[in-house]
């Protein structure tokens, strides 16, 4: 008797106290990414701390849980944060200075002398500020990196309070922040261990590819990712004259070079992998390597066409990417989502090729997969991280709305999105960036282009 | 002496009572598109009525020119407005309900029951006001179309300001304005008479397409418009099935068939003009056929690639379109530039296939060309109307700026444009549109959406 009246009152309480969380976002078109692809027309998501405590109807939330803040999304979208799983931050510093050329031009004509005369640790947090801002902006809420001075770039990402998988470039020849691959595994080493239990930065091994690095040098910084237990991110099999070094180390293809010297694993994200065969795609299925797509890189510099349908049908875990502004020109995952829709129907021949809805998963719980981190992002649920974006959808090009998935890929870029939240910190409100002060980090970009400009004579 | 004097005199009040003109827009970066791509850094261009009659320095026009209006365009890039050469403007009404799906499917289980279902003058006045709202809110100043009551299309057109070349179209089957193809000649006969003279419409005669005509009418509709002296729209081997049509008639292509009943010559405009062989190209060149190259269509619709840098080597009169947003879904033509540029640098596996300043000027001067309108429209140039739009460049995405040209094509959208003038008028100032109720087009596309809906439950 005394346990059922317990019960009783116990439900009244709750019925009558709901929970204080930190912030409830509410009335929105709830675009969950989960397993059921389910959508939530009428929706809320509660979120305490850093953490989503539910994602429900409007009327479920409010009656469990009141917010200390809260964000009205009516007409809007609500959905999980985008992932970008293959950028280079800084080089948005670069975006637009030399296009439209063949590829050895576009490297040994603009791109590397730039970054002989320019790259330095103030270039690189100058970029990443610019580069967190446009990201900030455009909805990715985390992001994956390779580049020199990684340790500026994580500050910075951390400062502008963005998530990142951040990898400390290891290469072969002379760079900026490393005069030998010896220095440049050291300089990771250091990286790996001054952020490896940070909330935001996921510390990360980056030898840059099969191309610029010895055997000996991509097996030690391999060896490096396992023993610290952090992910290995490589550029693989980008363009076709890629597999000319796989040649002459003696395999068919980049992937099986790869694996052939054991580098395959999980942790490992492959950038591109534009030309792979069938058994490289079930090497890449069955080591657990995650697959970074990113279709306006390889279309703007003409690398090819990466086989997404066949990835998706083989179940490999694939996310998408801008890859750097110098090659993109933008960090734009609304364009990502896309530019993969459309490149696959006309590749393929097949209008069903990549639906919205695939599109939609690659760019968040397919990329969050890719990283090996799917277990605390990538869609919205109980549980997990609160990164979270709103998106508007009350343009004319967005009118009427039959369907949020199809609108989300097919009319909305992303200047739409108008809220974004990362950790469960609100780092942009109705277009206002919170963390980062928007017309200095325009005004450093700036100057830096004089020098960049400088560089190269244009 | 006295002539002497004369000269002296006149050259004084020249240099200090500047003409008053109607309209300066100054201190831009003034992208010509003329025939020597001229880009002034700090310029200035002089509208007086409907027409240009200045192009320069900001100094020079200052010592010619006074505005009863200026236009401050600091930072910002002035450029001739986009000419569309594709598009069934209604069709927006349709955006999204439908997509991801086998072409048959999506035709005859959405789209023609849709249409059958929901096309009346109102919807179509309804579906244009929306597009005409989309189209100036991303610049595009001209757009030529094919639909039904082509009338109601002409009157909306007009009223928003927009400049379009608008086909009546003449199909086998009964629709919605004709139950047959000879009263879908008569009320095209009769469009065009009334809007013959007009300074923004450009009647026209559109027969859908080959495979939606017998012969008898495709003669029909082009004789009637070489007698009434307007444009023939057709759609022109969009997909691979199309050639079938022309096998049964007797030819190898589409472009042959279409040649053999004397159909090509000057005033034509092909829409799409994907499934082309060497000879076809040569005929649409020799007869001075337009072609309308709709790359984002031909992707999420799986049609095919248009041999683009084909038609640009060989100087056919190549434009882009959009497509209706049933199969696109949006009307942006900066996104038409883009992916125009990046099919092909893929398509052909060369990076400098199409570059930006290709993709402007295919956008501009090249759909101006394609309708036969370049003595009007299509760049900046004294004399021709004054169709303009004016683009922020202050975006974080934007930013640094090295370029304008690849700024424009590889990171720039519709929502960029700020300012769209057409024959001298300014339709949207500052992103307000000015000739048109915002709110009131978006509460009737939705209120049409439910009537959509409900035609094709879903």
């Amino acid at each position: 008797m005394v346990t059922f009246l317990f019960i009783v009152s116990a439900a009244v309480v709750l019925a009558q106290t709901p929970r204080q969380v930190s912030l409830i976002i509410t009335n929105g078109i709830v675009v969950t990414v989960d397993d059921g692809n389910r959508i939530i027309n009428s929706g809320a998501v509660a979120i305490d701390g850093t953490d989503i405590v539910a994602v429900d109807t409007v009327e479920n939330v409010r009656r469990q849980f009141r917010g200390r803040q809260t964000i009205d999304a009516a007409g809007q979208v609500v959905m999980p944060g985008l992932v970008n799983t293959h950028t280079h931050a800084p080089m948005v510093l670069y975006r637009g200075l030399a296009d439209d050329l063949a590829l050895d031009q576009w490297l040994t004509k603009y791109i590397f002398p730039a970054e002989a005369k320019t790259v330095s640790p103030e270039f690189v947090r100058a970029g990443t500020r610019l580069a967190a801002l446009e990201m900030i902006e455009s909805g990715t809420t985390t992001y994956a990196d390779m580049y020199y001075f990684e340790d500026e770039i994580a500050r910075e990402t951390k400062a502008a309070g963005l998530r990142g998988v951040l990898g400390q470039t290891v290469i072969q020849f002379p760079v900026a922040d490393a005069k030998t691959p010896a220095e440049g595994l050291a300089r990771a080493e250091r990286f790996v261990q001054a952020f490896k239990n940070d909330p935001l930065i996921t510390p990360a091994v980056a030898p840059h590819a099969i191309y610029t690095n010895d055997s000996a040098t991509l097996k030690a910084a391999r060896e490096m990712s396992v023993r610290l237990g952090v992910p290995t991110l490589i550029h693989v099999a980008e363009t076709q004259s890629e597999a000319m070094t796989a040649k002459e180390r003696g395999s068919g293809t980049v992937v099986s070079y790869l694996d052939s010297i054991g580098f395959l694993g999980p942790g490992v994200l492959a950038a591109h992998a534009v030309w792979v065969n069938d058994s490289d795609m079930a090497l890449l299925k069955s080591r657990g390597v995650g697959v970074s797509h990113n279709p306006v890189s390889n279309m703007k510099l003409a690398s090819g066409i990466a086989p997404v349908r066949a990835y998706l049908a083989a179940d490999v875990a694939i996310g998408l990417g801008t890859d750097g502004a110098a090659s993109n020109n933008d960090l734009d995952m609304f364009e990502a989502m896309r530019a993969a829709s459309f490149l696959q129907k006309v590749a393929t021949s097949d209008p069903t090729a990549v639906s919205a809805s695939a599109a939609v998963r690659m760019a968040t719980i397919g990329g969050a997969r890719a990283l090996g981190m799917d277990k605390q992002i990538g869609s919205l649920a109980p549980g997990k991280r609160a990164d979270v974006i709103i998106v508007s959808m009350n343009a004319a090009r967005q009118t009427p709305m039959y369907d949020p998935l199809s609108h989300l890929v097919y009319v909305t870029n992303g200047d739409d999105v108008q809220t974004t939240i990362v950790n469960g910190k609100v780092l942009m409100r109705d277009r206002r960036v919170l963390t980062l002060d928007r017309a200095a980090a325009l005004r450093d970009a700036k100057k830096w282009a004089v020098s960049v400009s400088a560089a190269v004579g244009r």
